[in-house]
């Protein structure tokens, strides 16, 4: 058995991200809710997105729109600007909404993924509706969210999947009478 | 069932990749000859083709080096400029020894993929060995060889593979006594 090479590595990762969203696709299903696509790359996941989930409001937050011609998002579904910025200006907005919240914002270098996974887990709660499901490139932190296991056929450790709890996170509980 | 998406598009595409290189993994194993990869991109095939095929020598050509760190390839197997250049240059060096070679040479830019398809099936013939096998993003045609269907599992039409003639091109064959 040969190490994991770039091309084993590549294939497991879209992959295990592919079986994740149709996963996604069928849990969120008749559930209400906006999806927020953060890192918007060539497009290709944006594309994924808009074609199975076509009656959704879907927003991509990216720095800027660098994709394939035909992935080129309405301007008025673009949040551009450092994701931590766009995710506090979206908290007012957006409070609470997200269903689904799809992040790949992770590159190679180690320094810049410490920083996005600090932003996303300080910033990214405020906006998930309960119950909400985030897929993620890197590992995250989320306060009132915890890990799930991958749908069966997608390898662990390629996407990191969180689903945040039932209770609204700043609800507070009535007492009992 | 929806179009076709980008993600399920590179998905196929790395899924048929992985495939043919396995079955062309087994298919030249123990037969003499060198391996050409054409087209370096980020490395990930290269990287590939290093690990399963550690003792082949196996030559990079490309325009340029632009890479993952970890997948630079050694100066004396870098052939580095236009491919119908470093092809044409090969034909003296290389003539009849290539047992296969990979080519990743396709972009979403029509007009590039003619004249890419055009210098590889003019110059890459020469450097064929007799049952070589050819594996390419961009279909092709080779004087000397054949279409092959691709292996069970990867989707035809994501990649291309070709076997040249076990009778080399260039042979005269002796009349009959």
């Amino acid at each position: 058995m040969n190490r994991l090479t770039r091309l084993d590595r590549a294939l497991f990762r879209v992959q295990a991200q592919h079986i994740c969203l149709e996963w996604i696709f069928r849990e969120i299903a008749g559930r209400p809710g906006i999806v927020f696509e953060m890192g918007l790359g060539h497009g290709r996941t944006y594309d994924h997105l808009r074609t199975y989930l076509p009656e959704r409001e879907l927003y991509v937050l990216d720095r800027e729109v660098d994709c394939f011609e035909d992935c080129i998002p309405p301007d008025d579904r673009l949040l551009l600007g450092d994701i931590a910025d766009t995710l506090a200006a979206a908290a007012t907005r957006f409070g609470g909404q997200v269903v689904f919240a799809h992040a790949d914002l992770g590159s190679y270098d180690e320094a810049h993924n410490v920083a996005i996974r600090a932003k996303l887990s300080r910033f990214l709660p405020a906006v998930l509706a309960p119950g909400a499901i985030v897929l993620s490139d890197l590992s995250l932190e989320l306060s009132g969210a915890r890990a799930l296991p991958l749908p069966a056929g997608a390898r662990e450790g390629r996407y990191f999947l969180y689903r945040t709890d039932l209770t609204p996170m700043n609800e507070i509980q009535p007492r009992p009478a």
